[in-house]
C-alpha cells in the first residue's frame, strides 16, 4: 500500500520550494521507481540526458541561472560518471543536488555482491569519494530522511556548492511528514557585532584611499548580490573592474566600469590603474592562474579588502559571520562618495569602446569574430563560452547590460558548455542563449545536442572548427599528433540526432558569410541555429595567445 | 638540458616490458609534455580518445585481451571523467595503469589556486578518490619515481586491478636509472607448505565426491589460467559449467562442458546437476546477482571448494598463498579421474546443441537473433556484449573454441563496450571483433566510433535499435518516459565521423535481411561493418526476461 506522503514527496517538495523545476539525469534500476515520483510531482519535469557527465554539466548550467539544480542517477556507475561535473560545481561554487539511487537497505545490510558495486559487499565507497567534491553528504534511511534532507539542502544553499544524497530504492516510498517551515528561513545570517566592528575598521580605509578600485568576481552572481554591488558602486563612485569569471556581475555599460582585469595581460591602462590602487576592494573575487594571467597581479596584498560570501577581511583581521549582502549594504550607507575626476573614471571607461566593425570579404579571424559578436549580443542574453579560444575571446569582449556569461575558468573541464547550455536554456526559456564552443571540446559531449533537439530549445550554437585542440597547441606541442582530432562533418550531426527535425545549420568561413549567418540566426525563431565557424588552426584571441605562454612557463 | 634517461623513460620502459604497446587518453596541459615522450618511445603508440571515460573503457577492453593497459589524462577534470571506467576495471579485476598529469611540485608546494583544481590549494583530493577504486596509488617525485613505479605496477600485476599514478609535469623529465631486472620476476609465488596442506585436504574431498562439478569464472581469464583449467578438467573428468562473466574461459565445444549456469534461470538439466552436486569446485568464480539469477543457486556452501587467484578454501580453512596456477597444476596431478558415465557427461553436453536455424521472411526476434549469431561466430573471435539484451542474449549462446567474450556483468556501466571494442581490437589486430550494443547504451559513448574510424580498425558492430532502455523497461516503468531516448539516424553517424571514409553500413529488420548482411559483413575486409538491427521495443532474450523480474524483486 502506498503511503500518502513519502520521502520522495518530502525531497521533491523541498527541491520545488527552492525553485527547482527540472530534474536532470539518467535512469538505472536503483533510481527507476523514484523517477516515477519525479514524473508525478507537480511542477517537476524529468529531463533525461544522454549520459551522466552531461547530466551533471546540464545541472550546473541550470543552477548558474536558476540558483540551484538537481540530478538523479543510479548507484556506482551513474554517480561516478557524473562526478567530474559535480567536482566542477564544487570548484566554481555552483549549488547542485546530486541524488544517487542505491540498492535496498536489506541488500546493503547483508553485504551482497550485487551489480553496480565493487563486488566487496561494501556500499560506502562512492559516497566517500563524493566527500572530496561536495559540501555535505547523506545516506538516507526511513528514520533520518526528512532531517537529513534539510541538513544537506541547507549546506547547498549556504555554501553554494553541490551536495550528495544516497537514496536507497526501498527508502523513497517510506512515510514522511510534510515540512512545516520553509527551508531558506534557516540560512545563515550576519552577526550584528561583527558587522559593526567591520564598519569601524573598513569605512575609514575606503574613505582615506586616494585611488581605490573595486575588483568583483563570480561569487557576486552565486549569492545574487548584483544589485548590492551596483548600489555600492553608485554610492561610492569607485571604478569597477572584474575578473573574467565574474563577467555579468556588473553592467559593462556602466560609466564606472573600466574593463576585465587579467593581471599583466590586461589592457595597459587597466593594469596600471589596478596595480597602482591604494585600496583594492575584492568583492566575491578569487584570483586564479586562469583569470590573472598566471598570477601576474602587482598590487599589494596589504591594500586588499576582501568581501567574501560570509566574511570581510582586511589586513590580518577577519570579520565574520557577515553576509556579502549585509556587508555591501552597510558599507554603501557609510562610505562617502569619491570625486569621479580624481578617479579618472571617464577616461578609463572610454578605453573600453571598440572600433567600428565592418565585415570584409576575408577569412574570419578570432579577434575579428569576437569584435563582431560583441555587437550581436543583446540585453539579457546568456553567453556560454567554452574554456579555450571561446572563453578567452569572450573574456574581454564588451557585453550589454544584464547579460550573463557562463564559463569554467577554474575547473576548465572541456566539453562542459554544450550540456550546460541545455541547463541554462531550460532554466529561463525567455532569455536567448548563445554558445561558443571549439571542435576539440565539442567532441567530448556531442551527444547532448540530441537532448537539446528533443527538448526543442532554440539557442544559437557557434561551433568554432579550428581543427583540434588549439588551446593545447598554444601551450605545448603545436604540431604533435596528440593535439589533432578527427575531422567531423558537423553540419550533418543535427540530422542524425533529430531526423524529423529542421535545425537551421549554417557554415561560415568569411566575415561576409558570418554577417549573413547572424542575420539568419536573428530571424530564426523556429528552431535551434547551429553555425559552424571555420577558423585557422593556430589563430587565437590575443588574451589566450599570451596566457598560454604563461601556462607553459608555469608547467616548466 | 635533457637527461639521457628520465622518469618517463623508466615508466614507459616498464609498461613496454609488461606488453603495453598503446597508450590511451586525452591530452591536457598537465600531461602534454609527457605525451611527447610517449610518442617518442619505441614500441608505444598514442591513441587519443574522444573523452576520458571512453579512454578508460578502451583501456579496460585492451587489458582484457592484452593482459594490461595504460591511459594518461590531465589532472582533476581528466582523471575524474575517467574514474567510472577505472572503477569498472577494479570491480571486474582488469589491470589498468592510470597516469594523471599534475601541476609542478612548486605550484603544489605553494598551494596555488591553479586551473583544474578545487581552488583550495590542495592537490590530494583526486588521488584520495582513486584510493576507493584502485589497488595502489602513488604520487611521483624526482626522488621516489623508480621505486614507486615498480611498487604500483607490481600491485597491478598481482591483484589484476587498476593503479593510479600522479605524475607532476616537472617530474617526468627528471633523471632515472634504467631498471636492472624484469618486474614480473617479483610477482607473488605459492608457499610450498600451504600447497601441501591444501593437497592433503582437498584431494580426498574431490576423490570421494560422487557428483562433483567445476564452476569456472572470469578470474581464470585474468590470471591466464585457461590452459590449467583445461588440463584440470581433462585429468579429472569432472563436468564444467561457467558463470556468464567467465564465458571464454573454457571451450564450449569440449565434451565435458555442460552450459552456462544462472541459478534457477539455468536450463533445468543444468540447474539440477549443479544444485545437486556434492562438491562444487569454484575456480576463479565469484557469484553475483547478475550471474546467478539474483543469487538463486541452491547448492550448499559447505560443498564448495573455492580456488581463487591466491588461495584455496574449503570448509573453514583457507590455504594461502597459493596461486591458481599452482593449485590447478598440483590438483591435476593428484585427483583421480572420474568415470564419465557416472557423471552423466554425455547426456548433459548434448543438451547444449541448438536446433537448426533457417532464416524466415519475418521480423527479427531477440532469441532468433542470438541463435543465428552463434553459428556466425568463428574460432578466435572476440565478442563484446553490452550489459542489457546483448549480454544476456550472448550469455547462453554457444560459442566456438578459443573465442572470448567481453562484458561487464558486475559493474554494468552502460556504454562501456563501444570504447572497449577500440581497445580489444587494437590489442590483437588478427582477431575478428564483434560488438553487440543496444541503442540506449550506444548513445552514452557514441563519439568513440570516431576514434575507431580514425584508427581504421575493422570490427563488425551490431547496433540493436529497440527504441530505448529495454533492460530498464523490463525491470520497472515499461512505458515511462524516462526509459525513452531520442531516435537517431544511426546509419548516418559513420558519415559524420569519417566524411572521407567508406564504412559499410547496413540496416536489417527481417531474418532474411540479417542473412544477407552477415554474408556481406563476412566478405568485407576493407572497412568497419556497422549493422543497425531493428527489434521490437519489448522483445528480450529469455534469460533477461526472467532476470529482470528478479532484479525488480531485489529492489522492492
Amino acid at each position: 500500500m502506498k503511503y500518502e506522503y513519502t520521502v520522495s514527496d518530502y525531497l521533491l517538495d523541498r527541491l520545488s520550494e527552492l525553485g527547482i523545476r527540472h530534474m536532470f539525469g539518467v535512469p538505472g534500476d536503483y533510481n527507476l521507481a523514484f523517477l516515477d515520483d519525479v514524473i508525478d510531482h507537480e511542477g517537476m519535469e524529468w529531463v533525461g540526458n544522454r549520459n551522466e557527465l552531461n547530466a551533471a554539466y546540464a545541472a550546473d548550467g541550470y543552477a548558474r541561472i536558476n540558483g540551484i539544480a538537481a540530478l538523479s542517477t543510479t548507484f556506482g556507475v551513474g554517480e561516478l560518471s557524473a562526478i567530474n561535473g559535480i567536482a566542477g560545481s564544487y570548484a566554481e561554487h555552483v549549488p547542485v543536488v546530486k541524488i544517487s539511487g542505491a540498492p535496498t537497505t536489506k541488500v546493503m545490510d547483508n553485504g551482497l555482491y550485487v551489480h553496480h558495486t565493487l563486488g566487496d559487499g561494501k556500499f560506502d565507497h562512492f559516497s566517500r569519494m563524493f566527500q572530496e567534491v561536495t559540501a555535505a553528504q547523506t545516506f538516507l534511511t526511513q528514520e533520518n530522511a526528512a532531517h537529513e534532507i534539510d541538513r544537506v539542502l541547507l549546506a547547498c544553499l549556504t555554501e553554494k556548492r553541490p551536495v550528495h544524497i544516497t537514496l536507497p530504492i526501498d527508502v523513497y516510498n517510506k512515510p514522511a511528514s510534510k515540512p512545516t517551515s520553509p527551508l531558506h528561513e534557516e540560512v545563515a545570517d550576519s552577526n550584528q557585532e561583527a558587522l559593526e566592528q567591520m564598519l569601524a575598521e573598513i569605512t575609514p580605509m575606503i574613505n582615506e584611499a586616494n585611488r581605490p578600485v573595486i575588483l568583483a568576481g563570480y561569487e557576486v552572481n552565486r549569492y545574487e548580490n548584483r544589485e548590492e554591488l551596483l548600489q555600492f558602486a553608485d554610492k561610492t563612485g569607485i571604478p569597477v573592474t572584474i575578473l573574467s569569471g565574474g563577467k555579468g556581475v556588473f553592467n559593462e555599460e556602466h560609466p564606472q566600469f573600466i574593463g576585465v582585469y587579467n593581471g599583466e595581460l590586461s589592457a595597459p591602462y587597466l593594469q596600471q590603474r589596478v596595480d597602482e590602487a591604494d585600496c583594492i576592494i575584492q568583492i566575491g573575487a578569487k584570483p586564479t592562474d586562469s583569470t590573472t594571467g598566471g598570477f601576474s597581479y602587482n598590487f599589494s596584498e596589504k591594500n586588499v579588502i576582501q568581501i567574501s560570501p560570509f566574511s570581510v577581511k582586511a589586513t590580518e583581521k577577519k570579520h565574520a559571520p557577515i553576509t556579502m549582502h549585509d556587508a555591501l549594504s552597510a558599507l554603501s550607507g557609510k562610505v562617502s562618495k569619491k570625486d569621479p575626476e580624481s578617479m579618472d573614471i571617464k577616461s578609463l571607461h572610454e578605453q573600453l569602446k571598440s572600433g567600428t566593425y565592418e565585415a570584409k570579404e576575408e577569412n574570419l579571424q578570432q579577434n575579428r569574430f569576437f569584435e563582431r559578436l560583441s555587437s550581436f549580443m543583446k540585453e539579457k542574453d546568456i553567453l556560454l563560452a567554452e574554456q579555450g579560444t571561446a572563453y578567452y575571446g569572450a573574456a574581454t569582449m564588451p557585453i550589454p547590460k544584464d547579460t550573463m556569461v557562463i564559463g569554467q575558468p577554474l575547473w576548465g573541464s572541456i566539453g562542459f558548455t554544450l550540456p550546460a547550455l541545455l541547463g541554462s536554456q531550460l532554466a529561463d526559456m525567455r532569455r536567448r542563449n548563445i554558445l561558443l564552443i571549439g571542435d576539440g571540446s565539442f567532441q567530448l559531449t556531442a551527444q547532448e545536442l540530441s537532448t537539446m533537439l528533443a527538448q526543442q530549445i532554440k539557442p544559437i550554437i557557434f561551433l568554432i572548427n579550428n581543427d583540434g585542440y588549439t588551446v593545447e597547441r598554444a601551450i605545448h606541442g603545436e604540431n604533435q599528433p596528440y593535439n589533432d582530432i578527427p575531422m567531423w562533418d558537423y553540419m550533418k550531426l543535427p540530422e542524425v540526432f533529430d531526423p524529423e527535425g529542421k535545425t537551421l545549420t549554417l557554415k561560415v568561413k568569411t566575415e561576409t558569410e558570418l554577417e549573413e549567418a547572424l542575420k539568419t540566426a536573428e530571424d530564426n525563431s523556429e528552431s535551434m541555429t547551429f553555425i559552424e565557424v571555420i577558423m585557422h588552426r593556430d589563430d587565437k584571441p590575443d588574451l589566450l595567445e599570451q596566457l598560454s605562454k604563461r601556462f607553459a612557463n608555469q608547467n616548466a
